[in-house]
């Protein structure tokens, strides 16, 4: 993982000002912020480029219950397993169509498209790709505390939500709240998922390198983030060059 | 690793008919067609944006000599490890400033880098990070002859080079024999080394399963190389959107 901003070494932070710390680095750079997502909930895009952006996203709600079973793999602890468990059980559900990636397979459809196409991931973008297996590594190569960081994004969804679904609501004529049933959870279980996990950090990050390596880490995964809104815009937005081999919505055709 | 062509299925192809596949691929996905690339040939970059080109691509040189190491580990075969060593010394040369990692270094410098921000990658784009990542994560992951045909986008950088190397001597005035100096040997490394791939893979992939993964590694590696110059045209040149963190040249601060 690098280390793409010098942070102050020497005595450590309370956890306090830890969390201060990580609180500024998603203020900062959480991906609420980033061109393509003021386009959405400015009402802005087509219909190919939400398209286009459920299409990719999927890839990233597809590998969530893996960096979470890769987190659980690394625990000692019976009782942290059982808490970091939820998440799997939200993403993957109790049958076919409760977990979070089958809403998210059901808000694609809702917008036209073909949820075999989606789910196969062969027409996303090749950085969305990328992006998403960089968190993967992440939590694969880095210590258990420092992969549980790196979820720390989810203090900050919460806002990005109570943003989005309104504004998508009101500005997309084709956008129903049954096509946007994915978000309405995730806005008690992202809390809980993110008090817990700062908790946590919290208590393990208290020397000044464990401190550097939590705050990477957020910053690695905001990267992870924004790279794969970047990639979209690229590709969707201006000036509109679709990689190779990837989804060319209908309008841009 | 995602396959993002369908591939027919069926009989397997001759070795004759799956290396001009292959061709294929690189002719229709190598990156010299990227508008990246286009822009740099015909004189139109400006100085800050060749300097972003070179501090990003120095990531993907510095990770070549880590993947072959990995493909080396892979081998059982002294005589093939014995070949496949000579690209971890041409990257690492045989003292401090021969390698082509060095090279590389001093084509930064030379562009008005500082080559230890250059050498510490800090200031690279995160999705050239991820891309580089996903290139390490193939040979990795995939067996040994899969990582070989990753390597062999080397068939076409001679034709990339000798294109590139001439129009940039022409077209930008702070660029010398000197400056360029790292792709010289390349003219002679890369035809050696693609060969003894091409030849290793041809005699591998007999099924149809082996050659549908060595043409999906291939178009993989296309993706990857592609991928790394959308991150570079999206920050730098259209719409000019840097990424938090990342370089920001004077010409376009």
């Amino acid at each position: 993982m690098q280390s793409p901003v010098e942070l102050p070494t020497g005595a450590a932070l309370t956890p306090d000002q830890l969390e201060e710390k990580l609180r500024t680095v998603g203020i900062e750079r959480y991906h609420i912020h980033h061109p393509f997502h003021k386009m959405m909930n400015a009402g802005e895009l087509t219909k190919g480029q939400m398209q286009a952006w459920a299409l990719n996203r999927f890839c990233y709600q597809a590998i969530i219950p893996k960096k979470d079973a890769i987190i659980l793999s690394k625990s000692e602890d019976p009782e942290f397993r059982r808490e970091w468990r939820k998440r799997i059980v939200d993403h993957d559900g109790t049958e076919g169509s409760t977990g979070g990636m089958a809403k998210w397979l059901h808000l694609a459809e809702s917008l036209g498209l073909d949820t075999d196409v989606v789910a196969s991931k062969k027409l996303a973008l090749p950085a969305t790709r990328f992006a998403v297996n960089a968190y993967v590594d992440l939590v694969t190569n880095e210590p258990l505390m420092v992969g549980v960081a790196s979820s720390l994004t989810e203090l900050f969804s919460p806002v990005a939500i109570g943003e989005r679904v309104p504004a998508m609501l009101k500005r997309y004529d084709y956008i129903t709240e049954d096509t946007l049933a994915y978000f309405k959870p995730r806005l008690q279980q992202a809390p809980r998922d993110a008090d817990f996990a700062l908790d946590l950090v919290r208590t393990w990050a208290t020397t000044p390198e464990r401190q550097d390596a939590v705050v990477n880490a957020l910053l690695t995964k905001c990267d992870i983030l924004w790279a794969q809104l970047d990639a979209l815009y690229h590709a969707y937005v201006a000036p509109g060059h679709v990689p190779p081999g990837a989804f060319v919505p209908d309008d841009s055709a």
